[in-house]
């Protein structure tokens, strides 16, 4: 999402606070009407945020049913526990310590801001005397910054499904969406080091998406696979118990992601925005598209079969993929990368289980592999872009995220182990850890 | 939803009505401005109401989504029934009669405004020379009005779940529809004697949410326990068949309350207005995300299981909690009041299971008991709140609606009866009721 | 949707326009404000489109779910396949050629627009010496009528259920997205001969629902009926595998029509505009409600039980015949035209399996029956609208759409065949087809 304030002088804007100097008489007219305008423009520019907001946290679901729906049935409950909880904890540290960390702006931004947590926002005088500055509520700012961290958080429970206890992951939870996250984003968004080098990353293939793959990497690779997935060399496929869920799931995802590319251009209050907004819809849902068909076809001509679940996965990496820049490109370009990712995920996801790493729902591929790509594909359409700057800012996303990743796993697993006994696995986690089934009437012991 | 229209003077707009006068020569430029601007605010306020209306009509989705989720598969069908056509019943009959009531203004008030029903809304001229008074279109106002009714009517599905009459809970939903939620509306947000005497109710934890707990609870007085609930003594946990759909559910009230309370505010066209939504959006969710943790993690240690339908009961304990007062508490204070609402929403879970009281979906607690606390805990941030008048509210309405919904409670009873048979009750009252198995393959007579 | 531009003259833009040459000295500010305005405008209106064009891409989930909960078990991941990928294939067969030809304007309009597809969108300039013209992103546009088209796809996927080859279908949806729906798309919305006729068809009860049954007709009659439906002159009624789901899905359409209908006014910017879409929502809610209940009280007296689905279809029904013209009517006249929808399709759905004519989710009854429904209602409100033209209207779409759609389906029937094997058909097609089972823990073999 850019910066979190642009500073991008509205050119309207300004030529209004400059007009009434000329006009004389009209003067007092002239600057009541200008100024219920720039209010009213305000208001759009935070609702335009809160919407879109709002669509980032039906995410939530998106993820919550993609996971639920790619286990199986006796590993259910946790990962919907740890979904939901997850989003709840992403939302309760961001707010304490993690949105100062990543906007905080220097060293005193290490310091809470009290003001923040006591509810203050900007004033109708700060407003008016910005010169265009200052367009959109703090607050919904914030909004559509917590919902975002959520996101990334929900990509690692996905990976580490079936075999990580449950209060282990929550607690990984609390010092992802509290320091790992917003350091990074600190260095992008909050206008750290990577944003001046030049790295660009409109709305998080790296931040968010390149970020949780990281962690979920250092998880599972601590964790090792689940019981019976890879036996006398043999690589075997662990069923989903519930496709109608994973398909809802990705089609939540893909609603949800107009609000979070689309909202990540922080501004419609004008033509050019309003342009912009309208593109990356367009980019956002016809990248998805080319995702899923490319996915699709590779798998039926791979596997002989039509893959749903590839074909999902797909259409996530089409989404992922833009991320990193819905706004520049074309519609047919759009479309390409997202057909370029669709055909990525579907090898990538291949490869990874041949390399006996165990993801059960292929978040590493879609979230890393094709984050990568987006990041890279930023340079097929912006003419500010570097490959250096890009490279640099995927090596250092993947370094911190999965190196103080690594080390948090570690310490908690020293601290409470990380993985769940052989029999709590066997017989399913949701009895162990949460004490009830997710379906008792469907299945029997 | 505080009133129907707010009658605050927008100062801008007064002022710019003020103004022309002064100017003299640029009269005629300036009031065409003007006209557009003021035309504009008034459409980006109706487009506001539309779509957090939109949020709330989803919330039926997350009802029933709830429902069916946390009861056994035998009684899927009927309860989704009960949700889709309580949904319909109160769209028509709140159009019908109940918006009258509870916006009538007075005696007249009881005539159905025939104008309403035939498509009248505000003329540009009546707004234009409204000063302000007259900014978003009436039947935008009454779509977020009629989406709230049918979210009251939902809350009494669930508590009388598994054992109810199909069409005796259409029956009633006729009359609470049309008389018991729109008279007791009307008291508060119709400007009657509850808003006269200080009650404060921001989005309707009292007027919603209370509300339909307290008719709920006169029916489960009325109907008694589910067969094989208590017997000899103990108290039988009954698993509801499908936990994904109940975390599905509460992800989709989740984000229809970001409507049900962001949209309350009832304009947005201005800094602080769109700042107050902003405030509202951020508050209702970390609510919600206080309620999560604090149940999940009270659960954990009480009943030694990070139980799930817990967890979901802690977050829509915290958005019924924060419903009366939104807007006034700073973040850090609307987490605690989540906080508090997901402790004290097991503990009242446990206490009405303790007391027979046969609730199987906690609506009770969720809905009755944290509206109850959600009315009290306005007065912690309202610097205009008084306990006099929040308990004067709460009073008023639990005997109102507890009062007229047992009396048409029993009438029906008398009439057509409200339990099912036995027989009908053992073998599910989907077969009965609806003549449908709603997963006819999964589960075996 | 009306036309894609109205070109309808806004009276404030124009005066705006106007006044600076009398006002003389306040040139200046007048003019930057005014800009201001405008922009500020257009960013609303492109707003409104895109969030608006966003719900109905929330459909495709709609539709997913209710044929995924209407079909059997065995059958559940090949219908899911099917949804998603027709609506990748439609967006992008839509951006392709579809879109230039429903909207290309004239000879040059088949030559595809590379302009579009390489991305431009009104300029700045463009916008504000339109006069009011040009007054929303042509970005957003396309991303409104893009989803419109999947709808119209995901319409045939349910009739053709259970038994159709994954691959056939998906040629199918090429051809129909990419020509048959765009051409009659044209007649009316692209200012073709049934838009001069006076046709009258505000959001697409004939172009998009009308459209879909009509091609899902040719298609099930060249399929035939599923083995075990019709046998030994026995209708068998063939149940749902999940009931949720499917009042899930129609939940969702619920929603998801405030976008279809409720955007299809393309403008919202002023007074009048947002009066009209305030109108639509309540009379798209209150039609959907009127058919529900009417659906659910005839199939009680009928067939003895509540039936869900008949009530799902009933409210689809009522949304569905209120499409062709949803501004006009009152509320309650609204309310009247949904109950005669939902009457209608139980006796629909009925009739159309005495004929034999297998439809496993009803489609053909609630966007054919009731979209005819529709378009000859639009008589009963709107001055302008005409019998004869409805009915050449109804008469054109559905001779268009059936008869390309059956020569289309016989041709790929020549080529590769539409319809399963036997003996997939028995084994159901998810393994046949796609390799996978939607509940592989919850059904036997």
């Amino acid at each position: 999402m850019k910066e979190k304030m642009k500073y991008r002088l509205g050119w309207t804007i300004m030529a209004l606070l400059a007009v009434p100097v000329m006009v004389g008489p009209t003067f007092a007219a002239d600057s009541q009407v200008e100024e219920t305008v720039v209010q009213l423009a305000y208001a759009v520019d935070t609702f335009y945020l809160l919407m879109t907001g709002a669509l980032v946290m039906w995410m939530a679901a998106g993820f919550s049913m993609l996971e639920s729906g790619l286990v199986r049935s006796k590993n259910t409950v946790e990962i919907l526990t740890k979904n939901v909880a997850l989003y709840a904890i992403a939302c309760i540290m961001y707010m304490l310590v993690g949105y100062n960390i990543m906007y905080g702006g220097g060293p005193n931004g290490f310091i809470p801001g009290l003001d923040f947590l006591l509810g203050a926002d900007h004033t109708v005088d700060e407003v008016l005397k910005s010169g265009g500055k200052v367009y959109y509520s703090s607050m919904a700012d914030f909004f559509f910054q917590v919902v975002f961290v959520a996101t990334a958080m929900s990509i690692i429970s996905g990976a580490v499904a079936e075999r990580m206890k449950l209060w282990s992951f929550l607690a990984f939870a609390v010092v992802m969406t509290a320091v790992i996250y917003p350091v990074q984003g600190y260095w992008k968004w909050g206008k750290g080091f990577l944003d001046a080098f030049g790295f660009l990353d409109f709305a998080g293939s790296g931040v968010v998406h390149l970020c949780g793959a990281s962690a979920a990497l250092a998880g599972v690779l601590l964790l090792g696979p689940r019981k019976g997935k890879y036996v006398l060399g043999k690589n075997n496929a662990i069923p989903g118990a519930n496709l109608p869920l994973a398909a809802l799931g990705t089609l939540i995802l893909w609603l949800g992601w107009f609000g979070f590319n689309g909202g990540s251009e922080l501004k419609i209050s004008n033509i050019s925005e309003a342009n912009a907004v309208a593109m990356v819809f367009v980019n956002t849902n016809t990248s998805a598209a080319g995702g899923l068909v490319a996915a699709l076809i590779l798998s039926r001509f791979w596997f002989g079969k039509a893959d749903l679940t590839m074909a999902l996965n797909g259409a996530l990496a089409g989404l992922v993929a833009i991320t990193a820049e819905p706004l520049t490109p074309s519609p047919l370009l759009a479309t390409t990368i997202g057909i370029m990712a669709g055909l990525l995920v579907v090898a990538a996801i291949v490869f990874i289980d041949k390399a006996k790493i165990d993801d059960p729902v292929g978040a590493i591929s879609v979230h890393g592999v094709c984050g990568i790509w987006g990041l890279l594909a930023v340079t097929l359409s912006n003419p500010k872009s570097s490959l250096v700057a890009q490279l640099a800012g995927i090596t250092t996303i993947f370094a911190w995220c999965f190196g103080t990743s690594f080390v948090v796993w570690l310490l908690i697993k020293g601290i409470m182990g990380i993985r769940v006994g052989e029999e709590e696995e066997l017989e399913g986690v949701d009895v162990a850890e949460c004490g009830l089934a997710a379906y008792p009437e469907f299945t029997k012991e």
